[in-house]
């Protein structure tokens, strides 16, 4: 594993050469005479050089949204349409019958990212160049043999910033990180390659990663491609905003407290948050490393289920537990994607919805989201029942303060390094000398192991809890699996994305959870804000998040909903969210 | 789950007061008035009334090696002494044929292990009336079904003293803890017991759990069976000792560092310490709780190796992760244990000997026992090639500033509520006022991620180191298991027991391991002291083991070996083991 440290000393060696050359820093490397402003100012002109001239939007538009825009662009041909616009299934179909080549699919995608980019920047590293041998290769292989190389064959597959490729930078929008390709790519990279994908770019995150909306120091803001006064969500918003736009069929994000499931639900698309230890991480640069008690998991993002599926069994299949040393040796069960733990296929399933937390009553739109989906269920056959938040607020603060021991000496061991700020507040007229909101202090390790013991115990208590649920149910079972809101709000203006308690207790109690979107949007007609006086206490969300609600600000907004399974129910929980997603599908 | 509660205040509540009554402390609680001592004194005579009379031994041996004894001790019957030295198989036989009855097979075992108590102090709790009841009712529902209530029906079962039992205490060795017994069982416990075992008594542990030694102040220290100036080995050394005397069939103790596999082997009988997260751990007391870096996991100890496998597949089966939220949803596989993926069953497997660690080179018995191995292995057609450490000193150590970085503050938050000193020496001749050796300090939170963040990268790199091996072998696998030294002496004399280097880097990295008695003994013929004058640097261990070292010290000590396994590689693990046995009886 590439040891990429935080200490590392970044002026040393030869191997950065290159490219502080290619940035114009011709022998260039920290020291006081070159600013840390200097420095991102030069990444990001980098950046710009790597976008193709004739894929420029000549006249940018000026509406909040714009997810339909790349098809009026005029820069994408009805094939790169007809590309882009299919689902992972039919790309891989398409790409292993050769009716499509992976050059073809690339070229299309690349195209459609980097208009994607220049609407809502949401990419940092760009190598289409690098993209197109591999395409190549995979085209010349598959004519060669007949045969695919893997289950991704030919696919574009985009990945967050952090997951390293070997020869590109992995800045995690740290200025202290410019400069420095990695020696050493993730695990996950190699398999995703050795499975076919094809790698093209690398996408925005908020400098940290622990914020769920993205903006840095070096790329700046990402949009939501549906309303651009709005956050694309964070920590994996680059991925979020490029696959709403359709610039990828399929990327992968991480998740430690939502940072998979925030971009996917408030840009629209699919997103999946595993189990601990399913999927590779080892060789991945990452923040609060060493924290090895809430973990972050890497995840899919797509515009189709599907994609999440295909990409998660891809990985399994391929044995990663051979490979990185945290990954639990367990192979992908088809007996358990086939629900044998919930009646079997087919059968009737009982789901719970979790109306609110107890923290904040979700904006109109959410809860119709919720009704639509359980109108939806209803007709599928299914049961559907309330669920009864346990200790949310609690759960999540204990989370908080687990990070909170030791965050702020991690993020500053790195901010230090380059003398940038730590970005204290996301909001777009930020000054800069935002104090960083937190929910803890510092701790000492056995302080932390008092939160961490509690962390067990709540585990322990809600899994009692969901137990205990067969009571209610007409299966004889205990619910199948539980669906919430995302977030209370169907996203947030800028900076203002502040509450992850729904989010954040699956990372806690390890549930895997699937982001669908129920197909509606936010609407002045239907969600109408209504008269409350009555607000939960003590945390002040609720009531915040309230009075800001108007259909208005949320214009254009998707509505998603969460499907939350038992830990290590991976495969179950996808299954189930195929049943979730089909019934919402049929009720349109 | 129980919240046992180190900050419980002892005076509290009328659910005590019968233990005190029974303890002849009538009203009385922890008050300045009652020394820690007068409490300690108070449990441990109510330990020795829960003697029967006709048990106790009346002339006790004065001999160091007393594993004989029991047989020739006269309180045994004929059936007592067939029964007592059958195997979990026979047993489980038997008891499901109705050949013995479960009140017999427990009152057997319940003489033995009273006989045992008296030669070794291995007991804690005693609670043989709880036993016979529940015994006998499983005999009449054998009686009147035809059917057992679950694979250990009727079995025997001790508990190291920290997994608790509804009623009965845990003090684990902490005066503080003295008269209270618990509310609610470990789910460990549950699932024993709707398995069918019969719970008898619970076993004697160091104060604190981390040592590898067994001695506290409530109840004193526990011998080794075969050599009474010699350690049994700990933390759970009261089931080694109670086992190799064979006053249990099948005990289940933890495993943090080795506190399995010491006592195990020191005693001469199997151990396993299995992946964290299968065997379940909630609801019972443990030392570091909160520390979720390097687990303690429970393992089984047995006169036999099909002791092992046989509780950690009832366990198992038992689907533990619908109760313990910490449990990882895998089965036990049958598949695994058929060794699919080692080549399948009877196949030709390739073994690496680690003949030392780089730290101490073993003494002559060890590695004549893995002489021993290695012949077996090779006269059963199985490949045998060398072990080469791979930074074996920095992984332990990392794990032992894992544990350090909160241990004293966890420690001392207990001994401080009932003014105990906390144990500083485990010597016979020590004051109480040694200072207890430590290899780490006391860490803030974001220190000790950065060991933690180390520890991860150790993980990898040992992943890599072993993957590796597939270029040694002729199997076209990695090396399939690997086997070392327990420790690298056949045992220590009573508070030298300082080095678990040979166990603690399978904790650190996660790897199942089992213990097996080789048979062999110290012998002073074939054991005979080498010349030595350069020793491994720059930790004193070799040089000190090396001068310590004469047969003679070491007499009737019997010699282990230990067969280690990959992540979660459980069901494996066992399969080799039961290879490795069936070689070294075979060679005997």
């Amino acid at each position: 594993m590439r040891r990429r440290g935080k200490n590392h000393d970044p002026s040393h060696g030869t191997a950065n050469h290159g490219v502080y050359k290619r940035l114009g820093l011709h022998s260039v490397s920290f020291n006081p005479t070159m600013s840390w402003k200097d420095l991102a100012a030069a990444k990001k002109q980098a950046q710009l050089e790597k976008i193709p001239q004739e894929w420029l939007i000549k006249d940018l538009p000026t509406d909040k949204n714009v997810v339909d825009f790349p098809k009026k662009s005029g820069l994408l041909s009805d094939l790169d349409l007809e590309i882009t616009e299919s689902s992972v299934a039919t790309l891989l179909q398409n790409l292993a019958s050769s009716k499509w080549s992976s050059v073809q699919v690339t070229t299309s995608f690349s195209k459609r990212a980097i208009i994607a980019h220049q609407l809502v920047n949401c990419l940092t590293e760009i190598f289409l160049d690098r993209a197109l041998a591999r395409a190549k290769e995979l085209d010349e292989h598959l004519a060669r043999t007949g045969k695919v190389v893997g289950p991704l064959h030919g696919l574009p597959v985009s990945l967050k910033d952090q997951v390293n490729i070997k020869g590109i930078e992995s800045t995690m929008g740290y200025i202290a990180w410019i400069g420095k390709p990695v020696e050493k790519s993730a695990i996950l990279v190699d398999i995703l390659e050795e499975s076919g994908a094809v790698l093209f770019v690398k996408t925005n995150v908020p400098q940290t990663l622990m914020w769920v909306e993205t903006h840095n120091l070096i790329f700046g803001r990402t949009s939501n491609p549906h309303n651009r006064t709005l956050t694309s969500g964070g920590s994996s918003g680059g991925e979020g905003a490029l696959i709403a736009l359709k610039g990828s069929p399929l990327g992968l994000g991480s998740d430690i407290g939502g940072s998979v499931r925030v971009p996917a639900g408030f840009c629209g698309i699919y997103g999946f948050r595993p189990s601990y230890h399913r999927i590779p991480y080892s060789g991945a640069a990452n923040s609060l490393e060493g924290q090895d008690s809430v973990n972050s998991v890497f995840g899919p993002l797509s515009q189709s289920l599907d994609g999440l599926t295909t990409v998660v069994k891809t990985v399994l299949g391929k044995q990663p537990w051979l490979r990185d040393a945290h990954v639990i040796r367990k192979q992908w069960s088809e007996e358990e994607y086939a629900l044998s733990d919930h009646g079997g296929k087919g059968g009737k399933l009982c789901f719970a919805i979790m109306w609110d937390d107890g923290i904040t009553k979700p904006d109109p739109p959410i809860r119709r989201g919720l009704e639509l989906t359980k109108k939806a269920l209803l007709a599928a056959g299914h049961e559907v029942i309330d669920w009864k938040p346990y200790k949310q607020a609690e759960i999540g603060l204990n989370t908080f303060a687990i990070w909170s021991a030791g965050s702020g000496d991690d993020y500053r061991s790195v901010t230090q390094l380059s003398g940038e700020p730590l970005i204290g507040s996301m909001a777009p007229d930020a000054t800069g000398n935002e104090v960083r909101p937190v929910f803890g202090k510092p701790l000492s390790a056995y302080e932390l192991w008092q939160v961490q013991k509690k962390k067990r115990d709540l585990r322990q208590e809600y899994l009692n809890h969901w137990s205990a649920t067969v009571a209610q149910t007409s299966t004889g079972r205990p619910v199948d699996a539980v669906i919430t809101p995302v977030a209370p709000y169907a996203s947030a203006p800028h900076g203002l994305n502040r509450n992850l308690f729904y989010t954040v207790w699956c990372n806690a109690l390890d549930y895997p959870s699937v982001i669908i979107p129920t197909g509606a949007k936010v609407d002045p007609v239907l969600d109408v804000k209504q008269p409350r006086t009555e607000f939960f206490s003590p945390m002040p969300f609720d009531k915040d998040i309230y009075e800001r609600y108007t259909p208005e600000l949320y214009e254009d907004a998707p509505i998603p909903i969460q499907v939350v399974g038992r830990t290590m129910e991976d495969e179950a929980v996808l299954a189930m969210s195929k049943v979730v997603d089909d019934a919402l599908r049929s009720n349109l």
